[in-house]
């Protein structure tokens, strides 16, 4: 049977949705990934994760997949013609509007599955007040597997893979292979940090950046080593650490919650 | 080539959309449409034909399709549990963004492709405002060719199929017939406006209504009656329809437009 | 007695309007008319019908008038100088905030009676919004008696004496003869959709058009037969056609509503 | 010729509005004023000392007079229906987005005239607010002379005939008579303050209160004593000082403003 | 013990604060004041009225000190790089939102101590929004005593010493002399309002004005005669009547509210 | 000199603030800290970190301390009296208006230096914003070592001591003692997480929580353990952290920055 919410007739929402489901809502984005990735990919990723979960534990974890949102917070990339996005005010809206539809179901659990590291810190900040204004249990998770996390690593990017690097890259290649222009791809790693202790990425010392910050092009990390064999070990690894956590998310539970 | 503006990388955004292209947004919704109908009705029927359109004329008519929103106004099924809807205020601030990006794009047409009917009211406001503010040229059509532009028409639903009725279930069933439940159809024609001359669906009276305020169903029309075969005719009609008010939006334009 | 709510003292309201009472909110505008119509066109007209209707109708039907809103939603005429205009936001929010107090006074019926076409689609979104926030049954009917319903044609306009033409003119040749230049007054029918069979006013596409669009005069019709004969018929016709849908107005209510 | 500005058509905006134009907009409310004045009590105030205005300064000081506003922040009378009120918030908006348009047309001078006293704390934020904004120089006036500016005194009020007192009565007396009934009239002068050298009005510690917090009767003073005649002499004492401030308001300027 | 209000633990706040307490807002500013005074003064001057107050009366009243406001509404010095505000609708929430949490602790009584006089206006709305929204008794003060209540005056202001003048200047030679410089002090009393009146500080006709209306300095007034003794005595003064509408203020209760 | 950019005097900040300048804004809050420490206890800390680097490197680093925001988004602890905090929304409206007038100072660089835990995903979403709507440089430093960036760690608490645990605990024992009970200190360690190996602090799955979710008593973490010595460690520590970041901060730039 369907795991897509939005593929239940009505009567069905209550047959089949309850205090033990677990609602998804997949975030993708629409948003430039520099000249050898589509505008796409963070949805397409965020929708072949959703997809593979729902597939191979969706059932077992009474999972029920949102539509995707495919335009959200890319302010980053704003510059590059042809990115779409929404401001950080109105992707806290909209994500309170959802969720408040979400509660009125019964669930209990909703998962925000984010393929879009731009929306991460807001997201966070909405895991709270989804569960102080809607009293829904509310957890944050990423797709993709980061290298502190036992994905595959690459010196070449020095931890700055972040945007169309050698990971997202090669998941493309997997995924959605007649998409990618690795002819196109160059190795775009910036040295601004160049000898930082602390302002770098994944630092102690957060700092606010543009993607144009860097550089024309758009993208940062090494996307010319990637492959699709990389990717499919990506994918699979990433999805199992994802149903890893959504096995913990499902008897997940405060013991004072009210 | 794709017509999927989030399918193009960056650099092919400058490459393709220029003061020619036309960019089509399909809405969808993810709401309550009897239990017969899936709640993704409104959505996959907008991708149908965002599709067929792209196929058909995207190449002759500079056509880019935009993500299709999935989530938009359905106050009207609030009360139906697990339709997803964005407040009025929220979808017009949604609109107004995508559109300021669609404007830096260099297009000059942007169509609004709407499925969903609880929307057109607001979409013709937001036509308006997006033109002052953005100033696009902009457009609003429906992918349904109601009665009176050479539709079937049904009349055992007296002019009210206008939610899960005939025409709808049909085209489900011709486009995703194993999410059709046609044994749980049932007639749902309102007898509320019986012997009305002004006070009824397209009178000269317009009148708010929930689609609860007509019974538990939440549908208005005759599904009983659906066919796959009336629904690959409305889709072929519908989709003939909308290329020719494409072809006219094609070339429309103000003479005395700055 | 006074129809004018307003005109009530506080103990009087409790004491005549109840369930069975209409309340109705006249929507006029305060916006260029081209170069032989006041400013005020729009609110004298709603102010003329509404004062007529309390006459003619306002104790069979149980009516009280509420104070006109005299600046709306205008922002197509913007680029005219002395038009006084809300934006979208701000008129979907003074109606919601005037709907709820209308709502506090137990009367079941609002009618929303709008002279100006660039209110239409919001109000028909503010229909639904008041209906399902504050409970109430929300009609909107327009004072003027297009030619579908009655009024007299023009076939010098071809369809587009919309803002300014020889309806309009003519009931301001009725209404207040001193305020009209007809000197000034020049047809003003847009080229703009000739031939066209989608795309035009009243056609299946809808577009965004502010009036400057059509040059630089700012009305669309042609005045230049205005006569306040037709405009005595107009507002004579208007004013049965109005009366008429407030009589099914008064007995309408949804079988199902709660 | 009129000095509505609505009444003007578009062509003559600009032949009769310029830097030395001073426009002025009107603000009344809908509001409770107790058993014995009607809701519109300060609408009808408004717009008779703008016209008294009109007629007898309106050419020497080249005045144009906006649409009154006949809904305002009416807050301190929500408990009683039928009153009719904008949120600080949205009135505050209303504000800005008129004082655009007032901007727009090139004079330099904005007054509200404003006839309910809940509305004066803010416009005094507002007059600011427009002046930063939009570059008019803004003031704001009371038709209404208070015994410290040469008006009548009734020592039976205490200084508190705030709302719908011996002056209001008085001048509803004279303003429109019939909608007045005199015998409903009760004194109701608050002891809540007696005693009070701070908290009191017009004391020096402000207090928020609600018409309410002072029984339900929904009036502040005493109208028991209200005349005709007084109601003459302060309408036409309130038009003299009236005058006088716009005559200063005319030629009023900043030395260094740019 | 403290009477600030963030220095108790959270279960001595049940403990400590009741029906009794009265919590106390001070406000202050981040601005320009001329070239003599630091933009600390009206934080400055709220802090140590604030701290008078808790030592002189704290015990006595029931009083509880929240946080010091430190930015608030200062637009009229925007232009004064350095000068730190928040927008009239930012600040209207911020003061709801604090005002809600104020309820929430059981007290019945908040008033508002303002050392900025750019906020007056806006708080006198907020008196009346957080009793209605929030259902508290709200008061507003000032800490500062001008003339008409006992202060010294100087005739060489004119009236106008409202922003660095005399008074406030002598103030902060008293409380923080290290920040003032004297010799950078100089006379600035407008001439804009000689022979007016109605338009000027404190006549019938109030006006929208920026501190650079008057020119390039900042500052209105005079604080060249100013001096610590003055300053001495004018905090005493303050603080004296300060306490005194304090004692009014415990004591004050509507007799009719809820 | 002075360090806090409000104290001084207007034609100093042109004089002392540049390019070069870096100005810093820190953060606290006013919310229940348990039994043990002061809702000031983030406030407080923020101020006293402030201080010590205005002190240490002020003058070597070009800084400016902007006033403390004392009331920020402490909605995990809404729930406790006392507690007062903005809503999302609205900090992040104060911290893009504080950060507009920042940019108008002509500095390039703007630290947020926050003590509580509840800002910090705000504030990361906040630092993009700021540096796209303002151009500055924006980094997030905080003030406090955490175990993997040296500071010390306490076994007990397993990773939790989040909310007036030990380090918290010390640090005011250092900062100030008078203002905690430790006889009132508690351990306070969920036991929600145990076993988990994704959801939990720190963890790579997020999740929303409010502090009541743990219990009543309203910190997390070990207190009991806390001492003066420790908290003066911390303290020297975390200054030199703080500086350390500082003086990168100072050198960092975008090499295509604009």
């Amino acid at each position: 049977m369907t795991r897509n919410l939005a593929d239940l007739r009505a009567p069905q929402i209550a047959e089949h949705v309850g205090p033990n489901s677990i609602l998804v809502l997949p975030l993708g984005a629409t948003e430039q990934h520099g000249p050898h990735l589509p505008l796409s990919t963070d949805t397409r990723i965020a929708e072949a994760f959703t997809n593979g979960l729902a597939e191979r534990a969706g059932d077992e974890l009474d999972l029920w997949m949102l539509p995707v949102l495919n335009v959200t917070k890319s302010s980053e990339h704003a510059w590059s013609t042809g990115t779409l996005w929404l401001s950080a005010e109105t992707l806290h809206t909209v994500l309170d509007e959802i969720a408040a539809n979400v509660a009125g179901t019964g669930c209990r659990r909703l998962v925000l599955l984010n393929a879009h590291g731009g929306n991460t810190t807001l997201l966070g900040t909405a895991l709270r007040e989804i569960r102080r204004r809607h009293g829904l249990l509310t957890f944050l998770v990423h797709p993709f597997v980061p290298p502190a996390y036992g994905g595959t690593s690459n010196a070449a990017e020095l931890g700055m893979g972040i945007h169309g690097g050698h990971d997202e890259t090669s998941l493309m290649l997997h995924l959605a292979p007649d998409l990618v222009d690795l002819d196109a791809a160059t190795r775009q790693v910036p040295a601004d940090f160049d000898g930082n202790e602390f302002v770098k990425f994944g630092g102690p010392t957060a700092f606010g950046w543009l993607s144009n910050d860097f550089g024309p092009d758009g993208h940062i990390g090494d996307p010319t080593t990637a492959t699709a064999t990389d990717g499919a070990q990506l994918f699979d690894e990433g999805l199992d650490h994802l149903i890893a956590q959504f096995r913990e998310i499902a008897t997940f539970d405060f013991r004072h919650a009210s």
